[in-house]
């Protein structure tokens, strides 16, 4: 029934590859099916104004795709002069969502900046970018701790996401492009290895959804973030 | 236990006034506590490009804030030279709400356009807005059913929201200001008014919550919705 | 003869509402007929940085439109990406008009901003802007002279403004928007309650006007600015 | 009394240079004393979309100051990404005034835009501008009739600028920097041949001024414009 | 002598992937070293304004870098909200390099947009995005041969470029950023397979070179662009 | 055989007015042909934040265009809200060159600010600007020599730049711009007083040229260069 062949509460493929690039503190290119995002984290000694001097670190992000990672080329956003409202909308919950999970005293008063590049997009760029922003995050932290610059982990539990859907009908887990271009409801669910939940966002656009369906795309969400948060460890392990 | 000694699942006092601008097709002033917001809705006869010839009708919004709407004063965001991201992330939101609860075909090939500036906040000004919004576009819409312009009404449940969040350790019902800026936890719920889910934004930042917890959420925005709708038709009768 | 069947010499109806926000030190929502505009003044301690340590205060302001202020909804200037020529132009009309009337001295080393937002617009929203904000600058300053920052009062002689036009041949008084879309001349006078000048702004658009004509809009425009000046005195009495 | 050694009512001496360069369909280098304004006028035949297919022309006009035009070097507006309240003031000034002595109807439907580039600033630019920029249309319009493109003359009664203040107490005819940036008032007045007013501009900024004082300015800047006028005339004759 | 080993006439290791994202008509990645750029080719079945109806076809090219493509992070373009002049003046250069090498009228009336991000930077990012950026264009033009859309072959003689410049007072082959950073004098050569000339740019800052210096800097661009031309032929065998 | 008449290797006319603006440190009007550029030199006490405590000096250049310099008026950057990709390429330019002429370290920690304005533009304004402009910084370091500030000359050789390009087959000196728009080939050449390169930028849009081509016109450069050095001693002596 989905047009990919997959079960109903089947991920796609994911792999990724740490160290994909060598300037950063870490760096990963992780593969969501089509969908293909370099994630980088970047450590600096210093904190935005409204926390200098209160001892705690700051986590942010920003998202980026390039003109060419979907089907029909977009205008470049540096070349029209502004981020869009569907960039902003990102890369907030970026790093709203990596904020959560980070004990920002044990951090200590540094910033870490997540970039979130999409080379290749095929539905979830969102989700995939905090779970790929993660294991960025995940590589500058220990390259820290290696250095003795912070004690005691700040990362405690991982932080990974998924997009769920209703898609004809049915609930359906990890949409990709084609069902997500057809989905009338559409969640994403950022959660933690722990099952916690962080951020949860469920939207319809022209129709509505019950209690019952949205509990229903809960329970596979926390399917894929298990699987997810398995990729993240057995990538940084 | 609550700052303004409100009970854990009591809104703040409602009150809504019609045609508060001469203008706009339709305008109100919705009053939620201490947060002031005036909604008009113009009605024009074009529709975005992609829709053009489809026959279908366009809901969409934009949000503002007055400078000094808030406690200490806000740089003008035309001085900026850009809307921030909050308010794309708001605007959008509003649009997609309202669409969500609009018949788009009985609507007919033309574009309401709902504006919500705050006059004053004191915390829940999306939800405010939403709810509100709905009102001025319920007073358009007769305009045109009125006029005999529009045949079946396009408005057929109405749309509402409150947001809920967890105030030390408790769930409480519409978060006002002081406890909106120390909530662990907060949501905005979109619900229409026979509680169906429009959109459910539920975040933690710095921390995580349970599905249990946001089943207590959930139940006090049921609450508070119905309340608002009950409100909304009571203005608009 | 006069649209609204006023007399040559006859002002609009003028009502304000002091309070009408909470946030800000002074605040007053002014009528003049149906321009009705929001103005509020914030108090802060600094000045711009080329008055910085001369122990002399400053006085700003800002202007702004709601989209559906008007006839027909105007584009968002946030939106746009920047303040219209028109605002721009108002805006520094405004501070320049109030600073007038301010001892800069007495007022002492901070900056009183002075917002003016239109509601709802009929015509000469200028002049609303400014007797509306002396109103919200007067109420900012008795604040300071009650908490004792301020001293000696650095509001000496009120500041109102009106305008006056030649309308269908015939110099009237107080434009609505009917007459001031169609005056072949038309202009602003800015004058103290003791009926000095603070500025005079007399343009023509496609025609002329000779000095008797420019004469008989100064006499107008010194009844209308005395009835503002008893009105504004009425209202923080 | 004056730093010029002026009398109080002389005209710092005037010199207009026509052709000053090639391209444009009229150009001139006007300068008043120090002040010194490159005037060009471009024809086109398209008009605004708001007075398409009416018959009438156009008449607008642009301002700049190249950024070491002044005693201190301003950054160029290109590079800050905008033009400045004041530029946008002016040029807003510099058109209304220019249309003003404009037949529209005989002009035909076409724009001409006059751009006014100040090379060397000493006060009083936008009044040169105007000055200079009449001089620009005057020689394109000639260019348009000789054409036989236009038959009957839009540019009956020429129009000229100047500004007078109050300086040291005194009111002074044409002020220079040094004068300018003393003045408690000062004023631009734009007048025709005839003597009709166009538009007249007296602020004061920090102090007032009585209607005496306005009437003794009017005075001196009628003759003024007289002998702008006479210049215009023998320069383009 | 050179920091990384290399003799003086070396080039560094070139590796190209094509195919490498899945949605461009043409796409590569590049690496000359570490230096790092994704290449991809967009068809579009429109041609910008100044050609439409000239039976021509057009080239053009834009030019990124993701934030932390270079050792310390750099602040985004889009956030900037604006491309930079170095960002400007090299894809001015790489759509100028790569148009020269297209015969237009064989191309027929439709345009290709190359975009060159780079994801890593060690130094020559815009002559390994014009390198890179031929085979993006070849791949795009071979699919549409294929198709039979475009007959005769717009692509005869292949692009390529390579920078040489004076470090340590010798004339080196294909700077990296150590080298880069400390050149006197550098050089970007744009050459065909058949060894004409595209596009020479050699400079100096604080200092100058003779004309034998610049002639011993060609010899060495001759031989670097014939070993890339044969590295592009291999890729698109 | 060219359209002005000239020979292959013959120069426009060139003459030099200094002081042209009162104001600026130095300042110049350079007419090569009909190309008209009014340089002028600001010395500011600062510099840029990179070099800061260094000692250096720092030398930049601006570049602009009057909208009506051309044969059709173009749109006023400042209005356009940015600098063009061709603005900004040839403003780095400039100061790339005359910067290579400079001893920074006997200028000593200041900053001067080259701007070139384009009055008249037909062809190579580029050239003449850098041209003018290094009079215009001669001009300025006189100054400074003068007064004391600056003991050791930090201007040794001057700079000058000429286009040259194949125009109709053959090579041509100083295009001007009905050979500039014709040519397929052209080129910069910025050179010292002494025959030095400073900077070489040929470049072929839609051909290529070869070796051979290169070198007649870096012959033809060397020869315009020379009789623009002899212009500049000339006006500076």
């Amino acid at each position: 029934m989905r047009p990919s062949g997959r079960e109903l509460n089947e991920m796609r493929a994911v792999s990724i590859e740490t160290g994909f690039t060598k300037h950063a503190e870490g760096s990963a290119l992780i593969k969501v099916g089509d969908t293909h995002v370099l994630c980088t984290a970047t450590i600096e000694d210093r904190v935005p104004p409204f926390i200098k001097g209160s001892g705690l670190g700051w986590v942010t992000a920003e998202y980026g795709m390039l003109p060419r990672a979907t089907n029909t080329r977009m205008r470049r956003e540096a070349a029209n002069g502004k981020q869009g409202g569907r960039t902003v909308e990102i890369q907030r919950l970026i790093g709203r969502s990596l904020r959560a999970g980070v004990d920002r005293v044990a951090l200590g008063e540094r910033q870490i900046t997540v970039d979130c590049d999409v080379l290749q997009a095929d539905g979830g760029t969102r989700c995939a970018s905090i779970t790929g922003g993660w294991i960025a995050l995940r590589l500058a932290v220990n390259k820290l701790m290696k250095a003795g610059d912070v004690i005691s982990d700040p990362l405690v539990d991982p932080v990974a996401a998924v997009s769920c859907g209703i898609y004809a009908g049915q609930p359906v887990l990890d949409l990709d492009y084609p069902e997500d271009s057809e989905a009338g409801v559409d969640g994403n669910f950022i959660m933690t290895g722990t099952g916690q939940l962080i951020e949860v966002q469920m939207s319809a656009e022209g129709s509505t959804y019950s209690r019952d369906q949205m509990n229903k795309l809960m329970d596979l969400a926390e399917k894929g973030v298990a699987e997810l948060v398995a990729a993240q460890k057995a990538a940084t392990a």
